[in-house]
């Protein structure tokens, strides 16, 4: 017998508190896992209601952040907005592993040095160039066409820290805006006419590596709103893009669980879009959709156990973001039918104040068919106004 | 659309902390639900790692339960030691309601009452009688045969508060020990040959009942070891049990989860066993094994929403309980395989310390075959130790 075993008192820490550390919390706590959080600010958050453990302080702070660390047995990340050089100096200084590594963000915390990677591993990513002046910006239009992206290198979280360059004008823009002109590092990709956006999680430990289906997401105004999983597209491409995404997490040593975001371009190519090195929004679906979700593999992945299977348990799931409509102290209102609906599963985070596009929840419709489970979902999820 | 709405900030008290209150917490976190802890003693008990609102005093402590009620906006509880007459004084005084109520209470908190409220509904109890002293004992043994069961009228728990009546001198021992001559209530209970042990959960909410697969309870000294979903019994003896259920819950107004266990008799007869007002051990299996969870509908219950279908998942599903082996600090040790193995599913309660016997975890195998999924339960099971 393996000797792999969980001591009581076993501590999890979170940089961040979020609805992502929450989901992820729930599966620490059924292996007997206690979590710690943690969380700048003064507004509580997510975490504040489902840990008894949580520390308030600047990301900062070094100090704080090293005993944080050491109060722990591991610590993992929510985001991905610290330094690798700060991650490292907390994890050095605490002795507490931390997971995904610091060398891993180094490789993806910018976005010129994460293209770089993946493109030297022959991993299909959108064209870019780094751009320095008004130069940079016309010949980069001129080579890959108008309109492309810019984008800082640092920062991007669904759609921010991005901006379109329509024109030299739009451009020049978007540029300052980012902070091109104070000294930030800013990228130009092509804008890829794609078919559609797909989504690859992989859940990596020290020993194996799975991934999940390949699903489609289907964004409003930058943020993704609905994922189908699996993707209507032919399996080949879908095998396809779970490839890349296994292939990704090697090159990246990523140790917990990441999403890949993809483009299938019209000719059938699969291009690395994005990449996140957490649970994701566009696994959300695996809660009850697979075997083992996400967040139960993140935990296993982060804490040294056998990753569970990552199959889906009925033929079609669908998630839908269910998003704050205006400001407002939240009220989940007209969940009913999402409630009393059959395999629908609703997920509220708890937050206390709700604003338009906010992330309050989603709600995962499980089914036997692609269009009507969609058409359930969509149904259920704009019924309901938090 | 219905108007049903969950607010911000709503939050759930449990009365007690236990392994049944924090899975409980998991199913009301997804729904943004806070949830609170009134808890007695000074150890740490496994919601204290969950819930940041951990109140602790005496269960006697009036003022202070009130208090705690009126932080709550719904109180329920995870074990039945509790006196109706003093929950509905907490419920009146606080103005929370408390589910499962009070009046549900004060007819199966007293064992005597319980079994002549489902006597008079025509639900088959086991024969029974008060007992008042050795000439009650002697008839009671010659009537219904010995040896026969003597039951402490309150406060029974997986064998305890039970004495075995071999002869009169064994029972007037037992008599003693569970408080008959200092004033106690001693009921005489048939012993009941049976072919097997049954168990069926019901959610109640005041507008929907459901009840759950009949399931089959394999016990080891008194202690429930193991429970295979679907029983494996005739589907007209599963459905009778689920009807008994459904009668029994509506007979006691019960508002949440309920756990009915039987005896099976080799003539066919299902008799009422035991009634639990709460989450129960022989329920765990559906957390993965049903569309919704009993600690989900529980939730759903309490809280005045829809209830969740309880369909199996899978064809079989089998939950090992995993009981601790000695007095220790606790490691859950040889775990590897449990977690390796596809769809079974591991859960430890993160209590601190290990006893023989005490319920440290549980672990769930879902299947397509009874014989073996019970094999690889029992095998996964028993490797672990803690």
């Amino acid at each position: 017998m393996h000797p792999f075993s969980i001591k009581a008192e076993f501590k999890l820490g979170f940089l961040g508190g979020g609805q992502l550390a929450r989901m992820s919390a729930y599966q620490a706590y059924r292996f007997g896992i206690q979590t710690a959080v943690y969380r700048s600010g003064s507004t509580p958050e997510p975490m504040d209601f489902v840990s008894p453990f949580i520390s308030i302080g600047a990301f900062a702070d070094e100090k704080k952040l090293i005993d944080f660390a050491k109060s722990c047995d591991v610590v993992t990340l929510e985001n991905e907005f610290l330094e690798s050089d700060l991650l490292k100096h907390i994890r050095d200084k605490s002795g507490t592993p931390i997971y995904p590594s610091p060398e891993t963000f180094e490789l993806i915390e910018n976005k010129w040095i994460e293209k770089e990677t993946f493109r030297k591993a022959r991993i299909p990513v959108t064209p870019y160039r780094f751009i320095k002046n008004n130069t940079d910006i016309e010949s980069f239009g001129n080579a890959f066409g108008w309109p492309f992206v810019l984008k800082s290198s640092k920062g991007g979280y669904d759609g921010y820290g991005n901006a379109t360059a329509y024109d030299i004008e739009s451009a020049l823009d978007g540029f300052g805006k980012l902070g091109g002109n104070s000294g930030r590092d800013i990228l130009a990709e092509a804008f890829v006419p794609f078919e559609k956006e797909l989504a690859v999680m992989v859940a990596r430990s020290k020993s194996e590596v799975i991934a999940y289906p390949c699903v489609e997401s289907i964004q409003q105004g930058h943020i993704c709103k609905t994922i189908m999983a699996p993707a209507q597209i032919d399996e080949q491409l879908q095998k396809k893009a779970q490839e890349i995404a296994l292939k990704a997490v090697e090159i990246i040593d990523g140790i917990g669980v990441f999403a890949f975001e993809f483009f299938l371009t019209k000719s059938g190519d699969i291009i690395l879009n994005e990449t996140a090195p957490r649970p994701h929004n566009s696994g959300h679906y695996s809660i009850e959709g697979c075997i083992t979700s996400q967040f139960e593999n993140h935990i296993r992945a982060v804490c040294g156990m056998p990753l569970g299977k990552t199959t889906l348990r009925k033929p079609v799931a669908v998630m839908e973001n269910i998003l704050g409509t205006h400001q407002r102290k939240s009220v989940s209102e007209h969940v009913f039918n999402s409630l009393a609906t059959i395999d629908a599963h609703l997920h509220l985070y708890g937050k206390l104040d709700s604003k338009s596009g906010r992330k309050m929840g989603h709600l995962t419709v499980l089914g036997n068919n692609a269009t009507t489970t969609l058409k359930l979902a969509k149904k259920l999820g704009n019924e309901i106004i938090v």
